[in-house]
């Protein structure tokens, strides 16, 4: 009855992610596996971290979270298991999980080791299958996370960058883009007394509360889903029509 | 053990459906949770509202299907519940069920109001994980449709455009272009004596039975899956070779 | 309790794979159904085949594998069950089990063609909904093989090219291109001394253990997770950089 959840840059166009459900569930049969998204850009573990943590605690209590978002698999990188007061975590320990522990008390880490809850021979290409699933599929089972190894201190953090105060205007960056084409900003809420948002050069906007409030084909911004500001443009595709990229600054008034 | 079924416009690369799917298993953790498709264009509540009267019928009695196209969300529009003889279908009131519903009895419609069943804060973009994904849920684990709202009398619907016959010959329009290239039209079954289909300055084929019955590379019409007449190439993408786009005119002789 | 994988060439973009779930769950609402994928490229039997043999193999013994890459759609081929030691397949007899039974004991082929066990009326265009999913439902649900029509001696196979020695050098071809742009050959482990590989006129590399064994944007190749040869490019897309093709020569040295 256990909840498994995937986050992985795999693609859906082969067989990677059916072959870790395969692995999952010839370990635990009756585990509920939900794929949270496989579309992160390729290696690109910003933004896995982004995507997890928006997506993670939407899940019930004891979900246990796989993430594979590992351009460094094969090397010498390590792969981590983190328990917080609701949820396990498990993840190669290059950062992915930074923004969905930032404000969870952890509870423990270990350094998963223990080859025994390993599919054989390991894989130098491919240890969502032959690591991540079958330690899902042992944990879902009810294995403690302490028979995974060695308890660790910490775990390898990305930084986060935070919105800057400059002459006046809060200054952040666009750090996600949606499928709608929305751009989502790493500004979290409204600044006291915001009125709009400039992306240099590309575009500027009145800060609205939904989508339909701007007149169709018209940019807006607007606290989004996650908490975020982010720049929309009502019946279209901010990021095509302003050609908005991760990384472009963002300018609130 | 409910089933849910799932059809939006949140396409795969972002955290969306996943959430959605977290935050019912967090109320009804044993639910069986189906995508019809997250593919529907972005905002096409005509495309929407085709998808789901072709794919919901397949569905065992009791489904909740849960549709999420929905370019109002945020503004005054409303959100329906509908009980038919099979099914409850959960949706904006935009049309979206127009077609599913166009030959079901309609036994309750309810105005989803209450909102001790909805996530809190919700947000004003994303409903499908604030309102419909828990209705979803508390739908799962037996709440009753009367509990969700007041009752109402009606919904809102789309027209559905019917062929009409000019010069006597049937005319009718494409409405989904498929995975495959093959072209949908509105014309249900085939009309007596016909034996060949027109999209003007397009293509001009004869009608066969299954693609094979067509020659590599030449195109045909059938009767598709749907019941509805389409436009396929054999061994090949129709739409693309023809530029053939939904609403365009097609001709039955 | 049964689980059931899906392999098609439907994409995602339409209601085929969720109406498939709909009529599996509507007699057997308890299966567990996976997705091994539903982006075989349309109509490609030898990459349906090669999809299924490199992921059917993760799954628990007595999953039943559905394949529907099925370009004979409607016309007079044959649909099959055979039963494996482990597995049970369905799919159209079309070679597309060829690569997932080379190595395998079979114990039952069966000519599927008792039609109690099929939805009515049978579509031409979809057999996905109407054959397939109706009899992986009855099968999870406990339907003997034997059931489903007369035992038949064999069935359609794909021929697979074996690679060739050449002056000394060992000559496959690339079969499949991954999502991240990854291209798999045929060669089936690495050839006693071998060190480099060569796609004539395309690109030349060192043979490896893992990606970041080469310099970021430095091509490699190694053995990949399914055991074959195969040609990366670190921190980027192969594939694409050096234009692989599926059917391109590559010469081991």
């Amino acid at each position: 009855m256990a909840i498994i959840s995937l986050t992985t840059d795999f693609g859906t166009s082969d067989w990677f992610v059916g072959s870790m459900k395969g692995v999952i569930l010839a370990i635990e049969p009756t585990a509920t596996i939900v794929d949270l998204t496989h579309e992160v850009p390729a290696g690109d573990v910003r933004a896995g971290a982004f995507a997890l943590a928006a997506g993670a605690k939407c899940f019930p209590r004891f979900t246990i979270h796989i993430v594979v978002v590992d351009p460094g698999v094969g090397s010498e990188r390590g792969v981590i298991a983190v328990r917080t007061a609701d949820y396990v975590f498990v993840a190669p320990d290059n950062g992915v999980l930074s923004f969905a522990l930032a404000n969870e008390p952890i509870l423990d880490i270990r350094s998963v080791e223990r080859d025994a809850y390993f599919r054989k021979p390991v894989s130098n290409t491919f240890q969502g299958r032959d690591i991540f699933a079958p330690v899902a599929g042992h944990l879902a089972k009810g294995l403690l996370l302490e028979s995974l190894g060695p308890k660790i201190r910490g775990y390898g953090e990305l930084v986060w960058t935070e919105p800057a105060e400059v002459g006046g205007a809060v200054r952040g960056e666009i750090v996600w883009i949606d499928h709608f084409g929305n751009a989502v900003t790493n500004i979290n809420g409204l600044p006291r007394g915001a009125t709009g948002v400039r992306v240099p050069a590309k575009v500027e906007c009145d800060i609205k509360e939904f989508y339909q409030q701007a007149p169709p084909g018209q940019p807006l911004a607007l606290i989004g889903s996650t908490g975020f500001l982010e720049i929309a443009l009502n019946s279209g595709h901010a990021a095509q029509s302003f050609s908005l990229k991760i990384g472009d600054p963002v300018v609130v008034k």
